[in-house]
């Protein structure tokens, strides 16, 4: 790895290709069906131009903001991803330390190959949020809430797209499944919780979440995971103002703009194309985020323009892990936070509050609902 | 066959193209002339954006509706394609038998190569309706439709787009024919009307229309048609609002909005694009159904948002009988149901009358009439 | 020759790239500059879509219509271009032929490589117009009005968008000139104005044109035109409403909407997309006509369904007469003809007065004047 | 060099392309980050389509026009760029031998590898303006400027749109630096502001934009810079009418819309794209160029018609001279003269008074602010 130039994201998921096993990069890479609004979800953000102002002293710049009350160092938060371990055997471990290093949020996954206590104690000054599916098993997911609260953990994000698994081709051609010398380190070891992404003929990812995922997943369980626990709740996932006015009804404290990384539902719109819709609906009443094909410094200054008060990066950290383990993820982070800091420079913005709406433009034909 | 994984639509296609004698394969695949409107009935599609809804329980779908009045498991239907003997040995029986399987509606063609009998009896409690041809030889034709209610079949469908068989390139320059152990078989076995598909120097389809079809097909023909047949009459083949109308006058029983798979005339609307046309000129007095170029759950998702009452699909079918006669149809159409229930689920949908047309929006750059 | 099968404009094409030498196809395939315009003439018809009728007895379909009061079987004309003889040695005349055993219209250029009276004399019953070049040297431009009329042209198509000719590049790469044993006929044998396109270090035609055309073409030209001939005048070249507006007040007989097949000024628009703009600004008043990337009958119907009287074909007729002669150029008129048959009566039309504006419908981002 | 033909502004660049050093030509030819915005640079000139005129009497053009005062044979001059020398050993003396024997201006880059005094001595007749950085040792920086007007440089070119240097992977990639036996002519030969753009393990230049320039650039720079000479101070990187409208009140003299080739912010709308909005806020009161992708005459017509005083040409120059010094360069001036030229003859226009907005038409779908 030494003496080679990375230079941008780019540079890590090329790597990663080359060097990680098919069936991993497949799982990391793959979108839904075909791929569409996978491809949608970077080409949006062309779609947005930036109105740069000039002669505005430009010196220093602040790039920290908060999330959530809690400060990071800038707006550019780690999504929760599973099963890291296959990246690199450091696994989230490496990147919550990368993240914490570099002062930020990361969001763990319910499919962590790592344990809540483990990421937790990797950097115990690291800023951290737990990611959690509903399993039909109450008690279990009553479990993960618990263990999450006490490893300090600040916030919940339920991640309300996923009743079912999306499509994902080359995992089904893959019959994808975890090696078996790793396991989701949030359950029991023998537990099928944590050894059940077994391929059947199909994904293995895909038939664990059908046997053990709660398809029935609704806002009572919103309900009662408020009447479980006293963290703030995010719901990840959302993609419509509909959507984004009932949340608010139901009290949770943040709004994740995301479609999974187009790995759910093939067809649905870029986030980026969504994002002002549910900033609209929401009306600064709770922190709105957005994630999904964020790649570069400008992708960030677009998003906060748009409204995010954060985004979040779900591949990057794997390319970087990939690449070099924490120090990998530390570089993606660095690199992004490095153009994202240049960006700013180059539209005349000192702090994350300078970057308005009318720092952006995009082409005037519109989305328009029927 | 055996071991291929067989994960979408185009899996077929792909293996039909490797393994059908060129001339059939594309006789099936192509549109005519340029072939700008076959590339389109896809692309269209994509113009489209699911706006998904989330957190409400999708644990249990109900993905069955009805046509004209009878129940089927799906709303996904089998359009009436030519000379499916030329896929697979048992062409239409084998179609018929997936289709009935399945649970759902079978049309078929006029120019079958299995008679309405045979079909009839492959499974004697499958659905299937009648696609028909109005012949120079009225009595021809009224016999077919008089064997057609006797067996069984609920409706007519009468394509309206075919006075004159569209020009598709490749045809004209493989000079296709049926092979001569091939008959329409729902003539006399040595009648013209039967063995006509023969190459002149041409298309023998575009030869056999020529000399045997009525070009003069008007809306006569259809009070012609009402006037022997208690069956619903369905005309297939409507593109725009004033003809939708005008069907309503003439009281026909439901429109499929088609193009003919853009097989008739290059250069006119993919069917997505036109459907909501329709869909408002119709006002709901009668059905609308929509095919061209449905090749995924989403496809289905979005045309019945838009107002369809069902969708057909036309190639798909053909591509399954190729791949693996009876058992490849029901294969593909296992495929897109599933992706269709999948994205139900997805976009927060448990019934079909729970997909609204708030659920898809679009680029608001439309067509308008000059 | 014999054996192939041409289907369509775009074989004829791809024979004569084959056959032709490379410079003589250069000259005859090229567009000015980029190539820009060149490409959009072409992309330009499928932006708009056909909104076909259905049921409507098409079984008779009268293609006929009249141009400057003379009946021609179908609204198709050959548009003028140079030195036929390049692509066939027997040139023009056998396109005048062609066209006059079609009963259609042919223009004949001012750089033809027969003589008037040779291609009056092909066919003296055909259909034929003059197209002028205003030279510096006014009275051998009258001299060609003239023997014009006396050899029975009907018209003079006046070309108002060559006062300099167009930069095509791969003439100047080629240092493009008139073979020797071929000279431009119109003129005396000896004369400069017969034998003058040689090559300097550049495109021969474009050093021909600045040493004997005029270029300061300009309305007093065509009043002076006006005083010499009775013949109508139609102009050819013109792409605005104000120019069109212009020759309706110096009492033109039509308007060609074209754009010398993209060769003078790259980035204008196509011309199917202005065809509107004159068409409304004319009101009626003259008849107005296309040329510019017309290839398929659809093409046709679109042009007239926007307005235009007849349409003109440029290059088409060129690979025609490569392919074959007299016979190729026929060939390629009937092909373009029946395409326009069947695209008639697949969408509804027994005439082409049928052929009205609500039979074409567009994008609605439209062009606007800033 | 010589037997070729040099027919437009890309051959220039495939020459360029093939006979640099690759760090050279990546250094000359590349754009910030993803290349987005470069990409848009030419890409969005063909959003604008010329609406030509006929029949004027275009036989005498006059293309000369003035720029603050000063008249020029034709409105296209010369971008300053950087180290011309690493292009052909007579660096920026040849460019400004070109332009002068051209008769047009020669803006001069204060990253010259050939001093003031050495190019205003090239040909003390030409034209030319001085290109300032603004350095953080501002009695260097004070020192260019005194240098400028006493060598007889006519106006200042206030780049404010680097504070920082943007980032070009290319360069990062190749670690580029000025080849040693090279220097910043303009400053003390030892001194590091001379000889700094030496690679750290990064792009030299950009280590050398960080250590040395000013990123504190403010409007304050802008009055300091009015208080230290008579000069007329032109803006150059400006992108937004908020920006021009500062501009106004801060008494400049001009406006050069530009992204700097799109090197500084990737993501920023093309120029040509944004010159209306700027045209338009200016409201006539100073005179507005463009600069960023012009390499036809028609792109210079498009610039005109939609407000611009001038263009200005980067890379195309460095191409000319790379392929031969000084001839080089006065060959592309030439080219494109000649092409605009042309392209006023075939759109009807005599002088560049007659370039009116009506010229150029594009499609409606607009920027928005949102
Ligand atoms: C390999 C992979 C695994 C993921 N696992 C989870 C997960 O366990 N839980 C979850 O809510 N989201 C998961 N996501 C979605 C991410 O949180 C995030 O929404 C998405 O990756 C953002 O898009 P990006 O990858 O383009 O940055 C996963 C995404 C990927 C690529
Ligand atoms: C090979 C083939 C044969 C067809 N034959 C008929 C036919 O006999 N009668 C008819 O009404 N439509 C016929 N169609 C049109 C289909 O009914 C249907 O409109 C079309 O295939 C739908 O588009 P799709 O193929 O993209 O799904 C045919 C289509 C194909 C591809
Ligand atoms: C090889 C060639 C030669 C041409 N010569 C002439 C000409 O002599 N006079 C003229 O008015 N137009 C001339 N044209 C333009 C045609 O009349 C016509 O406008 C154009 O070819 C129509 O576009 P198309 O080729 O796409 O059909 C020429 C075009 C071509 C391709
Ligand atoms: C190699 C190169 C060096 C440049 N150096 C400078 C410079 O020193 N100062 C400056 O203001 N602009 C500089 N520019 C920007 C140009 O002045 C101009 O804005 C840009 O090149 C115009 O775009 P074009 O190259 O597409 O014509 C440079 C551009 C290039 C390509």
């Amino acid at each position: 790895m030494a003496g080679q130039t990375m230079v941008c994201v780019d540079d890590f998921e090329r790597f990663a290709q080359k060097h990680l096993a098919r069936n991993v990069f497949d799982y990391y890479r793959s979108g839904a069906n075909l791929e569409e609004t996978l491809k949608d979800n970077r080409e949006a953000f062309k779609r947005y131009k930036i109105r740069p102002r000039v002669l505005r002293d430009v010196s220093h710049r602040n790039l920290s903001t908060t999330i959530l009350g809690e400060k990071i160092d800038f707006p550019i938060c780690i999504a929760p991803t599973a099963m890291q371990k296959m990246a690199h055997p450091d696994g989230e471990i490496a990147t919550a330390k990368a993240a914490a290093k570099m002062k930020t949020l990361m969001c763990l996954s319910s499919w962590a190959t790592c344990s809540f206590e483990e990421v937790a104690e990797a950097d115990p000054n690291g800023l951290k949020w737990f990611q959690l599916y509903i399993y039909k098993d109450r008690e279990a997911t009553a479990q993960l809430v618990r263990r999450a609260e006490k490893a300090g953990y600040k916030a919940i994000a339920l991640t309300v797209d996923t009743p079912i698994l999306g499509r994902r081709y080359a995992d089904v051609r893959n019959k994808f499944q975890l090696p078996p010398h790793l396991s989701l380190a949030n359950f029991d070891n023998e537990d099928k919780h944590a050894t059940g992404v077994k391929s059947t003929n199909d994904s293995g990812l895909a038939a664990y979440v059908a046997s053990l995922i709660d398809p029935s997943l609704n806002w009572e369980h919103v309900e009662w995971l408020k009447s479980i626990t006293k963290l703030p709740i995010v719901v990840k996932g959302i993609l419509t103002a509909e959507d984004a006015l009932e949340a608010l009804n139901h009290g949770i404290a943040g709004i994740l703009v995301s479609n999974h990384g187009a790995r759910q539902l093939d067809g649905v719109p870029a986030t980026i194309d969504v994002l002002s819709e549910v900033v609209q609906a929401v009306n600064g009443q709770v922190e709105v985020y957005l994630d999904g094909g964020v790649r570069t410094g400008t992708d960030v200054l677009k998003a906060i323009a748009l409204g995010a008060k954060c985004v979040f990066l779900g591949r990057p950290a794997l390319w970087g892990l990939a690449y070099n383990g924490k120090e990998g993820v530390q570089q993606v982070l660095q690199i992004i936070k490095d153009e994202f800091s240049l960006a700013m420079a180059l539209s005349g913005c000192c702090t994350v509050s300078d970057i308005k709406p009318s720092l952006v433009s995009r082409h005037s034909y519109d989305w328009c609902k029927l």
